[in-house]
């Protein structure tokens, strides 16, 4: 049987020989520091649930995923560009990330910062290469990416993130501020990948929404971890969310109700996963996994 | 008659209009910072040469300017995001920009650096937003968008002038430099309108020659303005490549080198133009005013 770690593996693995094969074509002189900073962070490991969670729907829906790749890597592109600019002094100055310092503290702020650039730009490149699509699909497919990232989505998120930081915040504008953040980079994914292979509007939107609840559940086990895990297997300092006088789920909610919270939602993507006439299995155990994670 | 200023001008003028209308499309909570930083930079002037230039071939080769304004706007906004990044303190550390503080001076670098990659992340959704298009070209432009501010093109170019801030560099290093830092877009501009517009290969890659003239002349004429300009025109101070001990076509090559080369540059763009057979005297009118210009 395909577990749902079996298939996070195969994933990762397509993903990274197509992720290294993007750098590999920087063919500028001098630019060696470029590659390695892209090179650093996006190929250090990571649960790559982003692009399997695209890669999965599409496959759901009746793709062969190795099709959908170019936009699989550019969400995985998008999403560590996010955190190599979060991690940069002006923003939350974050020393080490996945176990490993940070990208700036290894190559320089400023080569930090134009990798994340390039990640950024590379994974719109990326995109706009699939071949085999209808030219629509991927113009559609292509936009919600740019949305999903852009004023309106992640960066509007770490905006609020920004704005929020110091005082307490209220449920609705945590939620806000995560829908954005990190939601809606998670239902872009899956929206994609049903988009590009062909499904309905519905189960696109059921796709999205699924996404929605399984992207709040995994920011509230975010939460619970910082809160109370341990730092040796997250790769970073544990209880820094209070000691920042951050407002969280487990903040607001005390642990009890957040792990609550995150049951219920939990039970309600899998219900969404229902809608679907194809082999959900793997997704309803990555749903799964990802409730009970430990990092 | 329709003289190139006229043009610069009718073209902003319905530019700024798109622009500002992509702006107030942001409508996150808590946003609203983000919102006067994007608007801050992109809608405080500028020459708007790239934009024009897509535009003016976009028409050349048989189009309607308006319809290819979300690709106008995409070009401009990608200029405007790196010209924040470049600002910032990580990078070229410049506290002016078009006789204005920086963005980061009046924002702080959070949303200064949050601005760049908003925009950076609009001119996407701006340019998969264009209607009317077959899909197949809007893929083709965005790509080759995509590409020319990558990290082989813009992002690489700007490395390239990190890695050789420190220490002279030949002819071929700075015109590698310059090709990807600034030439890059400039040339996607006219390949993008000519894209657009349907025109053959053969009419894409001879605008795509004339554009890297055009851009490589727009180069040398900034280092001559840099070495001998005058402070108040061009709102940012004069003679500072100098100092910093930049290599530059003027430091190179000299003065009436830099000016002859200038005129040679300019002389084969027009000729790549009589290539045309529709009217292209607007950007005749352009290129030798941008030989001679004063900012």
């Amino acid at each position: 049987m395909r577990t749902a770690e079996i298939m996070l593996r195969e994933y990762s693995e397509m993903l990274e020989t197509a992720l290294a094969d993007y750098l590999s074509r920087l063919s500028l002189p001098l630019t060696d520091r470029l590659k390695k900073a892209m090179s650093y962070s996006l190929l250090s490991g990571g649960k790559r649930v982003r692009p399997a969670l695209l890669l999965e729907f599409y496959k759901l829906c009746g793709g062969i995923p190795e099709k959908a790749l170019p936009f699989a890597c550019a969400v995985e592109m998008i999403h560590t560009y996010s955190l190599i600019h979060d991690d940069l002094p002006c923003m939350d100055d974050d020393i080490m990330r996945r176990g490993k310092p940070s990208c700036h503290m290894v190559f320089g702020e400023d080569i930090a910062l134009l990798a994340g650039d390039a990640l950024l730009t590379l994974a719109f490149e990326s995109a706009l290469s699939a071949e085999g699509f209808d030219p629509e699909k991927i113009v559609k497919a292509a936009y919600i990416l740019a949305k999903a990232a852009g004023m309106n989505g992640m960066v509007g998120g770490q905006v609020i993130d920004i704005e929020t930081e110091s005082g307490s915040v209220d449920l609705e504008t945590l939620q806000i501020k995560h829908r954005n953040k990190t939601g809606a980079l998670i239902k872009a994914c899956a929206q994609i990948g049903c988009i590009l292979a062909g499904a309905s509007e519905t189960q696109t939107e059921t796709a999205a929404s699924f996404a929605a609840h399984l992207g709040l559940a995994f920011q509230i086990v975010d939460d619970i971890l910082n809160a109370e895990g341990d730092s040796e297997i997250l790769g970073k300092p544990t209880g820094s969310d209070a000691e920042k006088g951050k407002t969280t789920y487990v903040s607001l909610l005390g642990l009890e109700k957040s792990r609550e919270l995150v049951g219920e939602l939990t039970g309600q993507a899998l219900e969404l996963l229902d809608k679907f006439e194809g082999d959900a299995g793997q997704l309803r155990e990555l749903t799964v996994m990802l409730q009970s994670r430990q990092l």
